[in-house]
Parts: structure tokens; C-alpha cells; sequence
């Protein structure tokens, strides 16, 4: 059994870009800034289950070892994610995430995202979302985060 | 068996209210904003209760769904998220809770506050505090923040 | 079975300490604050242990119990925590560590660090690295957060 946190930020783009998130596109602008489509949620839940899993994180796998995979988008990460996760053995109990920041308003799309997520790990995937109370870079509105748990048993 | 981890953040209330901590009065002044009596460690308990288990989250639970919660105290609320809980068959394992900020001096009151929230729960509630080093919006004594991790079995 | 997550965040030094990083020396300068050797991967992962055990935490147990404790290294700290925690029959299933900074780049010592953290241990620590996109205080290059989660058997 292993256990995993991790914590994802992306700034808010200052060019016009979807806004993604939970592997949804949540408006056509408005977007985080990143070299992929910066879904903070997705990128907080695959780098929790390559953590737990111990092969490796986010960044080294898809980035330094696999560049092919650097702009992808969060869904496609996490699904590769779990596809190295389940091929080493490692079965997916569940992931939780919460969703940092004073907007998007998440909860109109709460039970789609969990859907969609829960789909894509084949897994229960629980999302949350809160605020800082206006406190610090996110509660100033310069970005998002997302911190995800991951539980796996083998 | 399920994981969850939540942050909650309040900022300090202009006013004079409470401080209400982990289930406790620290204070007759200097509290936290919010509607409720803002305990962020009661908060965020009650929030990775109800993530884990996939009920929900405590801004849809006690928000949207059931109005005539929003006003609770933290105890309320928890005791509120633990009954939900168990009435859809998960045992607790534990929760941990870290506080986050400069004050109030957690120590002196850490045994008193892991009791009262373990009897609430019924299981482990462990409570630790810790700065950010003078760093950031808590650091600066905007505010409190606290991240509570729940272990749930079935 | 227990789990905790625990923070901690320490400030650069502005005088020339080396860099103590999930117990490697990093740099001989730029390191962070603190009457320890600050290291906050080490220390985040001891409190994660002391509080999912029910032990207690870092500044309790290595400050106000036992002094003698408190200026040791994170190493140090680490080890005798993980004393604490078998003494008391606990059996861990593994430590997650995501260190949160704009810097030191992570990721060329990472192998090494795991290697060093397993084995002090005696289970797997898997840890991790990633920035805050340049938003706050630690983006602001004022210091460096770690973000443990520590899951215990018995």
C-alpha cells in the first residue's frame, strides 16, 4: 500500500487561452499558462500516482524522459499515468483532489468533472474545490492550485 | 479504503470575534472571519471526511444542499460530516490535521484539542502546528490555514 | 493503519549556510534559516511520522521534550523519529516528499536523495519536486516548502 500528496500551481496566462481544468474546459479564455494546457487538477493527480507509485514524477517522466509527451494535455498525462501505474502492478484505491483558487466557480461542474476523472483512472476520483479567503498570490487571482492524494495497494 | 487531504484558510477577522481552533476557544478576540465560526481545523477535517468518502465537500453539503448549516461551528459541522459518513458505512482510520500560521501557540492546547476531536470523530485525530517561517500571507498574520488528511475503510 | 501529511517551510538564510536538501548537501552556500540545518524535506518527513503515529510532532518532541535535540540535523531528526515511531510498533509503508521552490533545480540528485531518505527509513521515500510557476513567497525565491504524506501499518 502507498500513499502519495502533490501540489500543482499554473499562474494565469495574460494571452487569451482555454481555461482547463479537472479535464474540462471550463471557459474559452481565462486560461493558466504553461507549455501543456496547464490543467492544474490533472497534473496534481498524475504526479500523486507516479509519486505514490514510485516511478517517478511529472516532471522527469514526462519531461526530461519523454519529451514527446511535454505539451500533452492533462488528460492525456493522467491516463498515461495511470496506464505506467497499473502496468507496474499497482491498483488505484482512489485519488482526492482540491481545487485552490477564488475561481472558476467549480461546483456547477463538480459531478461531470468526477466523472470524467473517475472514467480516465478507472477509480473513484473525489474533486473539491476552496478558496484561501483572498489570502496570498491565489487569493490575489495570480493563479490555481490543486493538491491530489493518491492511495494505491498492490 | 479511501484517502483525502483538504486545505481550509481564513483570514482574521477585522471585528472582534473568537478565535476558535481546532474545537477550542484560544481567545475571546482575534478570530477568524467568516460566516461560520471559521475553526480551519475543524474545517478541514470535516472537508476530508466528506471528500474521502465521495459525499461531498463541506461547500456543497452544508452550503448549497442544506442551508441551515452554513452558520454551524466547526464542531457542528464535523459532527455533522462524521454521522454522514458512517451512516454510509466507512469506518475512520485516523485524521491528521497540521495548522498552519505564526498564532496562536498551538502547543499548550494540542492534548486538549486531540481529545475533544477524537471523541467527536470517534477515531485518531492527531493535531500539529507549524509556521511558514514568517513567509507568505500566513506568514505575515493575514490568517490561518490548516490541511487535514483523512484514512477511511469500509 | 495511519497516515499524516505534514508541511514545512523555511526561509533563505542571508548569511552563507550550505544548503541542506532531503539530507544531501546541495550547496556549500545558499541555504535556508533556521537553528537547525533547515532541511525541509527531512523534516517534513519526520512530521509526518511523529503525527500519524500519534507521537506528537517535530517541535514537540525534538524542542520542548527533549532539547537536547534541537539544533540536530534533519538526518538526525529523521532517524530518531523513525526510532520513535518502530519502538511504537508502528511498521511504515512509505513516505511521499514533494519539495516546493523555484529552486535548487532537483531532479539531477533526486535517485541519490531516495536512496539516502529509504534507507534511513527502512521503507520507501519517493520524493518529488515541482515549483509554484513563480506565484508567492516561495516563488518570490524567499525560501522552500516540503510537502510529506507518511502512511504507517501495525
Amino acid at each position: 500500500m502507498r500513499v502519495a500528496t502533490a501540489l500543482d500551481v499554473h499562474a494565469f496566462s495574460a494571452e487569451p487561452r482555454p481555461l482547463m481544468l479537472a479535464c474540462l474546459e471550463f471557459a474559452p479564455t481565462g486560461g493558466l499558462a504553461g507549455h501543456s494546457d496547464a490543467d492544474v487538477a490533472a497534473h496534481a493527480a498524475a504526479d500523486a500516482l507516479l509519486i505514490a507509485s514510485g516511478i517517478g514524477e511529472l516532471g522527469t517522466v514526462f519531461g526530461t524522459d519523454r519529451p514527446e509527451w511535454a505539451g500533452a494535455s492533462g488528460a492525456a498525462l493522467l491516463g498515461e499515468a495511470v496506464r505506467l501505474v497499473l502496468a507496474d502492478d499497482w491498483h488505484v484505491a482512489n485519488i482526492s483532489i482540491q481545487i485552490i483558487g477564488q475561481k472558476p466557480r467549480f461546483a456547477p461542474r463538480k459531478i461531470e468533472a468526477q466523472d470524467v476523472m473517475s472514467r480516465l483512472v478507472g477509480a473513484p476520483v473525489m474533486i473539491a474545490a476552496t478558496t484561501t479567503d483572498h489570502l496570498g498570490a491565489l487569493g490575489r487571482v495570480e493563479g490555481i492550485g490543486a493538491l491530489a492524494t493518491a492511495l494505491l495497494t498492490r
